[in-house]
């Protein structure tokens, strides 16, 4: 940590560049990186080089990938002005990853890289080690809440919901979500909400305010679940695949309805004949299993996890009475299905009362909360911030 | 509902034998056959042919069993005594059963049967109109309640639990539930407590006295998403082939673990290293879905559903500030895992403070709840009950 913010071989008074924040979770590493505008001659060719190579593409071999269209321009960090770039990739190439850095000649420059999520924990020999950089570990949680906090200030578009036209939520059913529109949300005063960050795995969060938050609960069940169902399920390989083919499917042909067993609404409890009573229960049949397309197979995982989540969420924030609930983590990257859904069944549920958020950068916020840190540090050393 | 206690054919003050409950849920019909001891001539050689048909077999037809050991002998319902027969077969085999009553003569001797569970509204026109029954209609939770707490007075063995032999929760871990012992538990005081039926999907109701319950909570992930997925995977047809292959399998082959995302413990939030991070967390990888058996897969969709139920549970269980969660339903039939991780996520997550509790007739309770309602008829008659 004593290397955060102390003057280094560049003879600013800055953290020389490159800064990075990165997170290591268990399926993707993200990894935020800050371009400054004012690059000076001092900071050499290196990160010259560095800058052409991360900036210039928006593929690094053949499974990293970086998100343009999550660019934020005109930031300033630690007293520089700058752009944020974001990052990703398979956590499972993290051995590709740094042969690539030794290459470029990043583990020259760079010695100190803010971490968080798990690889944070469990890579940090290899860094040390294979390119003889260290890395600063930070919460998890701690750097989510940070960086999304910041992402709303930052970015005017972060924060969304979904609008449906229909008058009234009894009105409104699962199969009006395909005419939800996507609005602004003014997220300036954020607290208190419920944070659900849907990752491998799920954590749901309590936030009243920037460093008042618990842990309140979580699920095994997430992205990684989605996933990994799938690729068994119907052979595919990738989360866009998997993703591509729930959007072509119909979860009815997999799952079993409140009305396939009551022929209609189970009406004492108001459970509505369309809601999956079971979900993948017609599949120990072997006529209903015959005719399912791999196609209605990834739909009906994607509803199941999606509603599964929804429904701990929705749990948590009225045991909370908080009525704000806030989704992020990678699992909602080009996935609309799950964020209608997830709209309708905290709009449905709560009678109108509960209100579901997303954000844009949805999977970006530890890695950015990461790179915050070396505002921090400034700030700490009585240097004035932005 | 006129008929329930009215003298019919038979010049008795009761309703005419035979006397059936049934509960036709998503995926099993329970039938609950009240057999009384003192049949007299005037009930006629049809019943005496459906006694010996039914208390002579334990299996009907290829998918018809009578669980023997569940058995309950001595019983006084409605002034007379006699045994308790439980029977399921799988409702999508009803057509067969009206098949079987009609060619038993049973419908010509049942005039009313008393029924439960969606399917008393989805096949209520076939009953009426293939073999002439009416089925007298009463909801499922009403009934389970009613079920359960009649059972846990009339049968010394009703209600268990699993003891570890080990010294404080902290010091349990999920290895160690192989060694749990059941053991008997006194219900007799059973206010308040969390009931969570998992049948098809789950249910999780608050009970406070024998008319005072909520619907809480619920997942569509139940015992058929279990089968259902389990049917998909690893190509098996039936719940026993399931759970056979689930107790041979390994689900650390098939999920991500909290220590394979950080390399050991997640420390600030006490999250264990063997605990599940992601389910299915690893089926993304190629080299690693290729080393699972169908049995790794089995156990890891048994050990996904029967946590997510058991977190359900719990997250019910401390909002309404009630310590006792009883599990019942067919989930839990020749499933002592599923028991056990539940009584050990109860135990380890409230830290001793809540008891995972289970009852002998698991499934049985919404079919007894329906016969039961002979009982009330007669009570509400004015006639002394038992």
């Amino acid at each position: 940590m004593e290397n955060c913010s102390t003057t280094r071989n560049h003879g600013s008074h800055h953290r020389p560049m490159p800064w990075f924040g990165m997170d290591i979770g268990g399926t993707l590493t993200k990894l935020v990186y800050f371009e400054p505008k004012d690059l000076d001659g001092e900071e050499g060719e290196i990160i010259r080089n560095i800058r052409r190579y991360l900036t210039k593409n928006s593929a690094y071999g053949k499974t990293g990938y970086r998100d343009t269209h999550l660019q934020v321009d005109n930031v300033v960090i630690c007293r520089r002005k700058g752009s944020l770039h974001f990052i990703r990739f398979p956590t499972s190439e993290m051995g590709n990853f740094l042969s690539l850095a030794k290459a470029k000649g990043m583990a020259e420059l760079v010695t100190t890289v803010c971490a968080t999520g798990g690889g944070a924990y469990k890579f940090e020999r290899n860094f040390r080690d294979e390119v003889n950089m260290k890395l600063d570990k930070f919460d998890e949680l701690d750097s989510l809440i940070k960086g999304m906090l910041f992402a709303e200030i930052h970015y005017s578009t972060e924060c969304y919901y979904f609008h449906s036209s229909s008058a009234s939520p009894a009105r409104r059913s699962a199969e009006s979500i395909i005419n939800y529109e996507k609005k602004l949300y003014d997220f300036s005063q954020p607290f208190p909400f419920i944070l659900v960050n849907v990752g491998s795995g799920v954590s749901v969060l309590a936030v009243r305010s920037p460093n008042d938050y618990r842990r309140i609960s979580g699920t095994s069940l997430g992205g990684g679940t989605f996933l990994g169902l799938c690729c068994l399920l119907t052979g595919c390989d990738t989360f866009e695949e998997a993703i591509q083919l729930a959007t072509k499917g119909d979860n009815k042909k997999v799952d079993k309805l409140v009305k396939d067993i009551y022929g209609g609404d189970y009406e004492k409890f108001g459970l509505p004949g369309d809601l999956v009573a079971s979900s993948f229960g017609q599949m120990h049949l072997k006529d209903k299993k015959a005719q399912v397309t791999k196609e209605d197979l990834a739909n009906a995982v994607l509803v199941t996890i999606t509603n599964n989540i929804g429904s701990i969420a929705r749990m948590s924030a009225v045991h909370e009475k908080i009525d704000k609930v806030v989704f992020v983590g990678n699992f909602l990257r080009v996935n609309p299905i799950s964020m209608k859904l997830l709209a309708f069944a905290m709009d449905y549920w709560s009678e109108g009362e509960m209100k579901a958020l997303f954000l844009q950068h949805e999977g970006y916020f530890g890695a950015l909360g990461c790179l915050l840190e070396f505002n921090e540090k400034e700030d700490n050393n009585g240097v004035a911030g932005k």
